[in-house]
This record gives structure tokens, C-alpha cells and sequence, in this order.
């Protein structure tokens, strides 16, 4: 009974996601190549995100702050590698208010270089440090192949930037933000991730080093969930900005910068979501649960709306999103597959027989599974079942990332195994040369040096040199 | 004491304005002409601004969504007045991934155009309608004169666009929205506002017609605080967004809009600051009390900040925003007068001579006044204080606005009456050449046929004509 027809996974993965999209209403292609209007039930997810995100920057002590969109064209090019990463995929303002302006503006990429210009009037002294940041804010980059959420012109996302007096402080800060993202990943999004280390090849644009949180989707390749970078003396240095020590010397300031975007609306779907649509985590449901009432004869509707309306106020005071479908136009049957589709957590049907029993049904999201349960105490079901999803999501992402991972000490068998999906736990040997083969041969790449991998020498998978330990391969989005 | 000097309001009222965003460090011009920089200062209002406004958009039905900053140029033409409103001041993207583009993109303005392209798809019946969306933006506006918060290139602010079935649903939606901004502005901004309709001179860019709230600043001139525009059928005939009535006929679909921007900000400076600083209304304070230990000696130390967190903790578990001010580098002196710059509401010292008597000195930033309190109770005297200080602050405002409101009825008076600031509640014949005459000579416009102006018909202060009533003139930001 859908008005979107879902395509299913295993026929076409790439179809299934642009149709859950569809059928979810989370977004659509706007006139502009590449840019993606966000729909209300995908801004509902971002809203989530952003909140819990953002009370736990302001938890490790950040505050947020506003910077501006356009960056003049200079600006770019004060860090070397940093403009050789992003001035192929800037866009640039050349007119404004009705005349050419006397240097061209991009619109931000990321903002690196625009706060590092005004840390320099910020930050004289060690007193003035650490400087923590975030903003809330949409960037643009002008990408060749799009994707709803994954990959768009213009996304939305956060971006921390801190000033620090020592090395050691800013990589604190990195490996801590690190953590927050991972702790979102799995607390929230029910994503299991592994932090690891980005390989040269694969980090930031002016970044010393970079760390990531990598997550499994349904079809095994990988996803960059959250970077965070230690910049070293890099923008400090572009942007000469300088603090006087506690023992009285001129020292450049550390950096670091992390960010995290709607693209992980693109991870939740492809995580969690099924062939009924997707499926959202409780804690990132802004509709927890979806009372629909069934009735045939209006004497029936005014007894099963009271009851249904009655389990909503204590559902809602248990601190449940709760939305009574009261749409007449519909059958109970066609509610039920709309709010599957919608990946409603949680759906209550109620009809005449259950008021006699004093009961109703509650079918869960994530498994299908429907049960009887009682009136008495529903709002307390509820909350143990929410929990129960929450943490069920997790193990379910868990366990078939652990079923798609393996130790291969064959190369021979790279290009199989990566058809089938999955991550290759391989040894490499860190050279660049290797790591260029891999992906020129197999499109695969290196996800991250695991932090939490198990020490163990072996010989690199491509070239048999030595290796200091094993390093995650797979296809990316 | 203060490290930025401010000028007394009324030796320089504009570099007095200047000064207090200094000093309180709420914003900085960025690099590029015109732009922003909110500092955390600042941003932390505007995040509570959002917070209070979207808690009641969503209460009204609204839900959050977001639509690309990039719009076609040829979507600014479709609508005749439109068009002529913001095409002199938009900036264009010419060049994007190291290529000219084949169409220029504006940077939005404003989003109707983008909005109602899209709301082509999304309405076909009478059951899709009203579509109640909002969404958090930048917007970009080339302006020639900026100020920092009251007119900047670039600016946050919210735009609600909802779709209607009827001419009077779209009316009664405006006016609901323009109730939304004068509550905020009321209740939590502390700032008295006069609703009203703008004259067609004034009204936006398209709209049919224009509401809005205005309120008075400091230096008697008038701002503009919030608009809602009912723009009848214009941009659904602009974009051809037709609807299935329930009688089966095709109709054009009605629509608002209205927004509210970081300009607020400025307003809240204006309405409330002093020579002092800025006064924050405890509403949209992130630190409501900020807690100054006073010590002398080391072992005084300890003691005095035992009873400093003691106290915090208990006003923090009645809700309220509390910083301790541990700060070594600096003296008491020092600390009072950097929170009355940052305008918390309230500031509590304590000593080791309180310690004895078991009390402390409450001082609040409205009045300057300092009086001893009991440690005993301590947080619900804060809550009690900071409920008297917001309501205080609107009364204050209010009472202000009146002595500073008088009704005129010669215009020979209009140019010294302007010059010492205030609202002329005067008569208007309507006509378009008495506005603009008022305009060129006095710098005075229109600001708003008050909703509430009582019925008086009398004769055009320019012209003598019949005049249906009284309309407010003054100089507006």
C-alpha cells in the first residue's frame, strides 16, 4: 500500500537508499546540482543530533560562537596543503550588490583559515588559552558526484576549532573530541565505530595528523563517521598567531579542529534502515511511538480515541514522543506501513476488542515483532522497550560488523572479498606506494591504524615488507 | 577598571553602542566588508533567543526543515516586486569547482523564491495544505552602511513560510506569527513592542501586505523587531503551486512568511544597555548569577569557596545559570565590574565577614542596587530577584517609550521633536507623496499603523487631508 515503492536491499542497494529517502520524505534534490533540501522528518533527526552533540561540547567545556560564511580568496592560500585540498571544490563569489567586488570571496569549505585570522587579535597570552569553539554552520564543496546526505554541495555540519599552548594539550583535545564522537556514534545513533589513526594519504588538508571514527553500513563498505585533527603549529604559523609563555617566550599556538555532518543521517539509514524503510534509534526519534487507533463505527472511534489519547498523556509524561494518528482518510493497515516507513520506533494498535481486554498491541521497528502487552503501567512498556530497541539496534550493527571482518593475509584475495562487503583487517607495511596500489587496483583504502589493534609485526599484504601491525582495508563511501 | 573604555551614552550614543559589543565581547567585524563575527558573548543570546522562539514555533504546529543557500538567478525574477526589492543587493557565485557556471547562483536573501519552487511538489490537494515549515539560516544581504548586530552583509535569523487554502487562513497564520514576536519580545527580551500594519511603502518586497512589531531603543529611535508578511497568491502564481480544492476545483494556494534575525541582539543592546555595559534580561542570560569570592589571605580561601560552591550548587538545582568566579589574576573589583560589562543579572559577593554572619551581598545589574541577603534561601531569593529584574527591565522600557510617545498634530514641530527622539503618534492621510515628503525632510518614516490605535478621524499632518486615524512617525535603525 506504499506510495513509494521500496526497492529491496540485496536487488539494488544503491536504489534502496534513494527510496527510503523517498518514502521517508527525508530529503529531496534541489535545482541546484548537488544541493539537497532537508525534508522535516530529516531535519528531526538532525535537531537530535545536534542536541545531544552539542550538550556534550558544552560538557568538555566549549562554547559556541559564529564566524563568517565568506572567506577572501587569500585566505586559502596561506597554508599550502591546506589550499591544494580544497580550491579545486570552492565556490566563489565574484558580484555583489550589483558590482565586481575587488577580490573574489569563497564560501566557506571548512573554517580554518577565517578563525585563524581572528585568533591571531584573540590570543596574546597563555591566560587566553585554551580557546574551545564550535560552530554550528553549512559549508560548501563542490563535489562531482553527489549523494542525498553522504556527499552534497551544501551540508550542514559542526566544527570545533581550539587554540592550545602545547603539543601535547591539542592532541588531548583531539583524542577527546574523538571520544565524544564515538560515544554519539554508539550511545546515540546505535553505530558501533572503531577510532583509528588516518593514514598521510588520507588526512586532513593541513592537518598534522587525523583520527576518525569508521563505521560498517548494510552493505559492508565503510563510512568516515567523525574526523578529528590535530593541526599542529600549521595555521598558527599561516596566520601568525602567537602567545607569550608563562615563562615569558613567543611560542605559536597548537591547533586542532573536528567536525561531524548530516552525512551521518546518510549512516543512520544505511545502519539500521531495512526493506520496510528506515529505522531510527529511540534516542534520535523525535516520534517515539505512534498510537493508531482502529475503529469502524463512529460509536467505536470517540471509545477508542479516549483510551488512545489517555495512554499518550502518560506516555508523554514519561517523557515518550508520542503522536496519535487521528487521520481518517487512511486505513489502520496503510498508518502501520507509513509510520514503518518512517521508522517509528514504536507502534501502538488499539482497537474495541482490546478495551474489553484492557489491553493493546505494541510492535516493535527494529525486529517486526508484535505483542499483546496490558494497559496498566503501558508508559512503563514503553520506556523498557525504547531501552530495549536503543540497545538492540547497537548489537544487531555489532554483530554483522563482526561477521563482515577478517584477517587476510592474501592480496590475491582482496577484490572478492571486497565485492562481497566487509572490512579487511590487513598488514601494511606504511608506505604510500602500497596503500596508492590498493586503491588503484581494488578501490579500496585505508580506513584507519585502529588504535585499540593488537600489537603484532607481520609482513605488508602487498609487498610482503615488514609491517608494524594490521590496518582496516574497505571500500568507502 | 575596564580594559575597553565605554563612552557614555550620552556623549556618543552610536560609539557608546560600539563600545558595550567591545567591551561585553559579543561580536567583531570579520575581514570581509560588512560581516560578522558573533563571538561566544553574543552567540550565547542568540542561542537562547532560538531556544524561546522555536519551543513556540513548534507549539504552533511548525516543524524545522532546510532549503539550499544557493538559489538560480532567474528564480529572483519570477516574482515582479520581489526582484526590484533584492536584486541590487545580492552576491553572486559565478565560478564553482574551478569552473564558470553556465547559470549564476545568488546567495539567498531570503528563501520564498527557493521555498515555493519546492512547494510545487509537495502540494497537490487540500490535504497537504497548511504546510507549516520554519528554517535556521544565514542569509546575505549586500549592504553599503553596516553596524554591527542592527545591519550586517551576512546575518542568522529564522524564516517561516506555511502554504494556506484560503486568503483568510494565510491572515490569521500572519497574525499568529506576529503574536509569536511580540511575546518574544515581551516576556523574554523585557522590550515593550507596538503591533502593527507597515504602509505600502514599507511593506516587503512582494508581500501583499506587511506586519510588524516596532519597538523604541535607547536614543528614542524606533527598530523594527520581527516581521509577518501575508503574500497572498504572488509566489504561488510566481511558481504555479495550484491546489485541489475540496469542492475539485484547481486553486492558487496562499501563503506568510515572516522572520526574526541576530539584529535582536542589537535591539536587546539598545532597549536595556547603560554606561555600564549591556543588561541581559535573565530570560536569555546563559550565567544568570555570577558568584565573586572575596578573600585576602590563603587560608581564607578555602573557606570562602566551600560556601561559593555550596551556594552555587543550590542555585543551580533551581534552574539557574550560576558561574563561581575563581579567576586569581584578578581583584573583586576587577570581576564586579567585568559582569556588569557582560550584563548578568545578577552578582552575589561573599566574604569571609559574611561567613560569619551568614549572609552575602546580592547586587543587580538593573538598578546597581546592593543589599544583604541570608545564606539561608539564598537560591529562591535569586529565582525571586531574577523574575523582579526581568519584569523590572519591561517596565522600565515601557515607561521609557511612553514618556517618549506623544501624539502631534503640527508639523512644523516634527524636525526638533525627531532630533530629541521619540514616537509622533500622528494623523496620515495614506497617501504615498505626505510619506515621502515626511521622509526626505525629517529622515522620519512610518513605522506602523498601529493594530491598536483608537478610533480618531481627523486631518493629515502634512496636508490637512481627512486621516482615518493616527500612525506612529520616527527615525528608525
Amino acid at each position: 500500500m506504499a506510495e513509494v515503492k521500496i526497492t529491496k536491499r540485496a536487488d539494488d542497494y544503491s536504489r534502496w537508499y534513494t527510496d527510503v529517502i523517498a518514502a521517508a520524505e527525508l530529503a529531496d534534490y534541489a535545482p541546484v546540482k548537488g544541493c539537497m533540501i532537508i525534508r522535516p522528518n530529516g531535519y528531526a533527526i538532525w535537531e537530535k543530533m545536534q542536541q545531544a552533540l552539542d550538550g556534550m561540547f558544552k560538557e568538555t567545556g566549549h562554547q559556541n560562537a559564529y564566524f563568517p560564511m565568506f572567506i577572501p580568496e587569500n585566505f586559502l592560500q596561506k597554508e599550502a596543503k591546506h589550499v591544494e585540498g580544497f580550491a579545486p571544490e570552492v565556490a566563489v563569489v565574484t558580484h555583489a550588490g550589483g558590482q565586481k567586488l575587488e577580490e573574489p570571496l569563497i564560501v566557506r569549505p571548512t573554517s580554518e583559515t577565517i578563525i585563524w585570522n581572528t585568533y591571531r587579535n584573540w590570543i596574546q597570552s597563555y591566560r587566553d588559552l585554551p580557546l574551545l569553539l564550535n560552530q554550528w554552520a553549512n559549508v560548501v564543496r563542490w563535489e562531482m558526484r553527489t549523494r542525498l546526505f553522504l556527499r552534497t554541495t551544501e551540508f550542514l555540519w559542526q566544527e570545533g576549532h581550539t587554540a592550545h599552548a602545547t603539543y601535547e594539550e591539542a592532541e588531548e583535545e583531539t583524542l577527546r573530541m574523538l571520544g565524544v564522537y564515538k560515544t554519539f556514534a554508539q550511545d546515540y545513533m546505535a553505530l558501533p565505530v572503531i577510532e583509528g589513526r588516518k593514514t598521510e594519504r588520507e588526512k586532513f588538508a593541513g592537518a598534522d595528523h587525523t583520527y576518525s571514527i569508521e563505521a560498517m553500513m548494510g552493505d559492508g563498505k565503510a563510512l568516515q563517521a567523525g574526523t578529528s585533527h590535530h593541526l599542529g603549529q600549521n595555521f598558527a604559523k599561516a596566520f601568525d598567531v602567537t602567545f607569550q609563555s608563562q615563562q615569558g617566550t613567543r611560542e605559536f599556538v597548537f591547533a586542532t579542529s573536528w567536525g561531524l555532518s548530516t552525512r551521518m543521517i546518510g549512516a543512520l539509514i544505511m545502519a539500521h534502515g531495512d526493506d520496510n524503510g528506515i529505522v531510527i534509534p529511540p534516542k534520535l526519534a523525535t516520534i517515539q511511538l505512534a498510537i493508531v487507533p482502529i475503529f469502524r463505527k463512529p460509536e467505536e472511534r470517540a471509545r477508542v480515541m479516549e483510551v488512545a489519547n489517555r495512554i499518550a498523556a502518560s506516555c508523554k509524561s514519561a517523557g515518550i514522543g508520542v503522536k496519535v494518528d487521528e487521520r481518517d482518510q487512511h486505513s489502520p493497515g496503510w498508518k502501520f506501513n507509513d509510520w514503518e516507513k518512517r521508522g517509528v520506533p514504536l507502534r501502538l494498535e488499539i482497537g474495541p476488542k482490546d478495551l474489553e481486554k484492557n489491553q493493546a498491541v505494541l510492535a516493535r521497528r527494529d525486529s517486526g515483532e508484535k505483542s499483546f502487552i496490558s494497559q496498566d503501567g503501558i508508559a512503563q512498556t514503553a520506556v523498557t522497550t525504547l531501552a530495549a530497541i536503543q540497545n538492540g539496534l547497537f548489537e544487531k550493527a555489532l554483530a554483522f560488523r563482526e561477521k563482515n571482518s577478517q584477517e587476510v593475509d592474501d592480496y590475491g584475495k582482496f577484490g572478492a572479498l571486497l565485492d562481497a562487503g566487509g572490512f579487511l583487517w590487513s598488514h601494511w607495511c606504511t608506505s604510500d606506494t602500497c596503500e596508492e596500489r590498493v586503491k588503484n587496483e581494488t578501490k579500496a583504502t585505508v580506513r584507519c591504524i585502529p588504535t585499540s589493534r593488537r600489537a603484532e609485526s607481520g609482513k605488508c599484504v602487498v609487498c610482503g615488507s615488514p609491517s608494524p601491525g594490521r590496518v582496516i582495508f574497505a571500500r568507502a563511501y
